[in-house]
């Protein structure tokens, strides 16, 4: 059985790392503080005598040697890194869960067939370089290598200069190793699992999700002097855009249509000019693929309606699109097993997030786990989960993966 | 009559001090640009003869000695500030015109009963310290010198430490001189001049405005899983605001209902998260002042509104109330007598744009003048007017102050 207390010590100990005034953590991807982090988990690993490997991206590839080295490893693992005001679970979970796995079958000496591999993926939450998932998804050969070393973040810093500077940049090939199989565990970040009390989520899919980088350009006009209806005010526009995709989006009553305008930015701003050029970020997401196309048509007529309207031309640009994925059968079944012998009560369900798991699903057969957040909050320094919620996800984690490994 | 060559020149050459790439300024207040503006200006003025002297919230009062230097001045003037990305005649026009009055009385050696003084108001825009019109307004006493001194930029330096850094805190007694008359000559920054083909307008009084901070504070959330009816988009909510206050303006045919947000801001932006906070300002004019409360309490309705559908909690602040001003009928009449005599085809009208005027009229007899600006554009580096307008609108300032200097 997994230590729940030494799961939550570790947790609460990687928090400390980028602290945030109100209980968050602010940990960047490749920043100094993701660094630290990694840092931290490294010397923790080699504590219990693992082997830490590190590909071009920044993966760390963390081995516990099994009896069959000759055999794929089963894996399992997250991220480290943060939104810029992010929660103390989101990802860290899945990474400590899995050495609070390493950490056990080391106190009782038990050795697997298969080796074990612990995963942290690089940049996952997209905030600092789009898109999300973006190490996982080189890894799985979605995105070419020069492709994501050239991504820049806001400040025109590319990833490979961030992945030198923090010195994670390795030699382990791109898509090594290969994996037996791979299993996740995250928080739910959303409210379902606690509004039915339930411990534990088996997550079937990821919903798909499409990003686009937006401009729309007026002209810049005297606030005082010009008439409404000489005005192309870039800003006006925006917002008749977002409250009408907003909107729509609500009244979708199943809940599952889902549009988020989460960056807007006035060029030139000042409170006595009408805006001349707004730039901003659209986030659509749907369970189901051709709905995700309706709402991506929706994007295109409402930008048609809002250039007739305001006279301003608009310039969409769509950066990534993630499309709905079905885990693996097999995976799924393990997960749910590991449930069932414990007695904990679970549902299955889809997930709203991106997870690294979207994109390993690719090359190994995939399934995550969740458990529940308080109020369903993420991406937020409030996120919570409870310390028996952590330890509950992590045995059932461990008991999937031991199975996993010696079959 | 005035050197409409000579003063086309001055404004060129003015305009080279902080160009932007398209053909504007940008002299931003108290900045290292706005402080070469000013010494270039000086240089002029010392070459005819002037005297310069500096009150303590950097406005520059430039004496021509009369016959009666017992008798108070009759005044010009405008501003030599820019926006970030503003036109080469807004307030520049109304200096340089000032200028050539001076250098043409210089030329032919006519020295008026009254002096006349040339002024430049410090921080006329509005855009790098709010509200607009701060100096002037603290000239005539509506402001209190500490408060201005202690105004801050979006950088948080004050309105004192730019005067110091830019040498411009003079020892001249705030309020001195008391003038016997003010005029003020400024593009129209609007579009009625141009489309009535008339090359003067003379402005009886000035529209009120009001200036707003608001902040929209929602709560941060995963853009993925979070269902758009748990959402507390602060966004969202301003988008709502945003474009309901467009539309109740863009719907009064009348033209005189004026709504503009030029600065939104949202705190920690992230691709994936539900913006928590956003801060906003908010320009409302109108030339009934009656009107503008309607406006004023339209805006409050439409925050109670988003504050239930949005569940946001709203702060809003008004940071500047300028109310409805009537210039004074001797100095508008003056004007006119001055238009009439050249035969300059000429209207009377409000102007919708705030001026140094507004706060001197509450000390002195006041009244401006206009000139046609291309497309009504202002507060844009495409702001234009032509050598010939230019001309005439300086030559009709000229006979006007002339008129009044000997009176
Ligand atoms: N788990 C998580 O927050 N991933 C970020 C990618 C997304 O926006 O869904
Ligand atoms: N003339 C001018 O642009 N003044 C700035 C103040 C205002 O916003 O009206």
């Amino acid at each position: 059985a997994i230590d729940g207390q030494r799961l939550w010590s570790s947790l609460m100990a990687m928090a400390e790392i980028g602290a945030t005034p109100n209980g968050g953590s602010n940990r960047l991807a490749l920043t100094q503080e993701d660094a630290a982090g990694r840092h931290l988990l490294i010397e923790w690993c080699e504590e219990i005598g693992c082997q830490v490997r590190v590909d071009g991206v920044g993966n760390l590839f963390i081995r516990r040697p099994g009896k069959r080295n000759d055999l794929k490893p089963v894996a399992t693992g997250s991220h480290l890194d943060t939104q810029p005001k992010g929660g103390r679970f989101d990802g860290v979970l899945g990474v400590l869960a899995g050495l609070e796995v390493l950490r056990t079958l080391h106190d009782h000496n038990v050795v697997t067939e298969r080796p074990l591999e612990l995963i942290v993926w690089t940049n996952e939450e997209g905030s600092r370089f789009a898109p999300a998932m973006v190490a996982s998804g080189t890894y799985a050969g979605v995105f070419a290598v020069e492709e994501t070393l050239a991504r820049q973040d806001a400040n025109g810093v590319t990833f490979g200069q961030a992945l030198e500077e923090t010195g994670f940049k390795g030699n382990l090939p791109i898509g090594e190793p290969q994996l037996a199989s791979f299993f996740e565990l995250h928080i739910e970040q959303g409210p379902v699992l606690e509004e039915e009390e339930l411990a534990i989520g088996i997550v079937t899919g990821v919903q798909g999700m499409r990003w686009f980088d937006l401009t729309i350009q007026g002209s810049a006009a005297h606030a005082g002097t010009t008439p409404m209806s000489y005005r192309h005010d870039a800003l006006a526009a925006a917002a008749r855009l977002i409250d009408r995709l907003y909107t729509h989006a609500a009244y979708d009553t199943s809940g599952d249509t889902k549009v988020t305008f989460g960056c807007l930015e006035i060029d030139t701003p000042s409170r006595n000019v009408i805006p001349a050029k707004v730039s901003l970020t659209v986030d659509l997401r749907h369970v189901v693929e051709a709905q995700l196309d309706t709402l991506e048509e929706r994007l295109h007529s409402e930008l048609a309606d809002i250039t007739n309207t305001f006279g301003v031309a608009v310039d969409l640009e769509r950066t990534w699109a993630s499309p709905v994925v079905e885990f693996d059968k097999q995976c799924v079944a393990a997960l749910e097993k590991a449930a069932k012998c414990q007695d904990i009560p679970y549902r299955r369900m889809m997930s709203g997030a991106g997870h690294d798991a979207v994109y390993v699903s690719r090359v190994a057969p995939t399934a995550m786990l969740f458990i529940p957040c308080r109020d369903g909050i993420s991406h937020n320094e409030a996120e919570y989960s409870t310390p028996e919620h952590c330890a509950l996800g992590a045995q059932t984690l461990c008991d999937a993966l031991i199975a996993n490994a010696n079959s």
